[in-house]
């Protein structure tokens, strides 16, 4: 398949959850230079458990070390971060991020003027989270918003698309913050808010309550996402409320319909 | 796990779809001879396949040479098969049937005063149907409803409780007909009117339309049951309205609650 897209000498991962610890696997097993931040004892975990070339400090340090920074926090988390990587002037390294959501912060950067900055998002989440869900491989086959703006350097696009086709996965460049997030409101968000409402209304139910175990495989697809992580999808559904809200009432209005 | 229960030297069975075919097979590979039914193409290919013994030219034909009668054809089927069973008289064979729904069919077999019909339900559909898609051991290791009611002979019951264990199921028995039909709408029927919906809305939304390639693993997951046979399903839902009804509401106010 031709030959494998330049990656950047050294990367700083930001966040080592289920999205940052697989990238992490991936980037070192290609020869690249691994900068992890984390909390204290999460980047300590990684660096014993191989994820990660070097455990930094602080975020700041960890950029300073790194050609490219990916941003994989939480959402709220890493809007806070792009805050402290502008400091370091137009000249510091390309950033991305792996957000769910990504108007607040392509509109951040905007508003810092950093045009190092493009926004991404590799479809490769699950209901599963955390650095012990992480794994090579995460990324393969999988597909790869990527939402520049209109001031986004081409350079630092050229450089994030490169990093999602060394993983496997397939850029889709060319994707407005707005349009992303409308279309993930329908594909993603909803659907993680409709498996937690069917388990609750089906555990609210007290027939339903009782006899549980006559669920099949059906309702366990259907309620599968149900055990992602509550505290991250708060943000992300925080950070999307009016597409989740229009997709949302778009779904009342079908199962209203069929009634 | 103990010794094999005692089955029926001659099953009939009424429908050889997903259901109806997998439990002949079943049947078959335990030595019971099985004499089945559908439409006339069906049977012939079911007799080609080697699904059953015998095609046998009518659901009485069939019924006259069985111990046990399997009702496995599309619910509103099965309930007028009821009543052409009823006229085989007291002495004629257990029934049982393998529907979604049990208020309607088992309501009919006490209007016929037939002691010998247990309804009964397997937890084993799937979003495939039809012959092509049935299978050997598509009954272990589910849970098997059986909804006798007060009329029922013990004798029936213990026969199809017998008939679920044999193929590898867990017969939950006990468990009343509206019992069933309740939380079945919050297990099965809503999640399936759910999955159509969330389909229906991503493809009915200009911008998620554009961007379906955009759906991961959770969208998969949650719209798999989309794929499910329209036909068979319009009944089921028509067959408990009210209770699918009643989860729907519930539902859909869950979802208004999380915006």
């Amino acid at each position: 398949m031709g030959r494998a897209p330049r990656l950047p000498g050294s990367v700083a991962v930001l966040g080592l959850g289920l999205m940052g610890g697989s990238l992490a696997l991936d980037l070192r097993a290609r020869g690249v230079r691994v900068i992890g931040w984390d909390r204290p004892d999460v980047r300590r975990r990684a660096r014993r458990r191989g994820l990660i070339d070097v455990a930094a400090s602080s975020a700041g340090a960890a950029a300073r070390q790194a050609e490219l920074v990916v941003l994989a926090a939480p959402p709220t988390v890493n809007v806070r971060l792009l805050r402290g990587l502008a400091r370091l002037g137009a000249d510091g390294p390309t950033v991305t991020d792996l957000g769910s959501v990504k108007r607040p912060i392509v509109a951040e950067a905007r508003r810092l003027g950093l045009r190092r900055f493009v926004g991404g998002h590799p479809i490769a989440g699950s209901e599963r989270s955390g650095m012990a869900a992480a794994r090579a491989g995460l990324f393969d086959g999988r597909a790869w918003a990527l939402t520049p703006a209109p001031g986004t350097s081409p350079r630092a696009l050229r450089t994030v698309a490169r990093l999602a086709r060394a993983l496997g996965a397939r850029p889709v460049r060319q994707l407005a913050a707005a349009e992303h997030d409308r279309a993930l409101a329908f594909l993603s968000h909803l659907p993680q808010v409709v498996a937690w409402a069917l388990l609750a209304v089906a555990q609210g139910d007290p027939v339903a309550r009782r006899h549980l175990a006559l669920a099949g495989s059906g309702f366990r697809d259907m309620t599968r996402l149900a055990r992602s992580p509550r505290g991250l999808w708060r943000q992300i559904l925080a950070e999307n409320s009016a597409e989740v809200a229009r997709a949302a009432r778009a779904l009342r209005a079908a199962l209203a319909r069929r009634r």
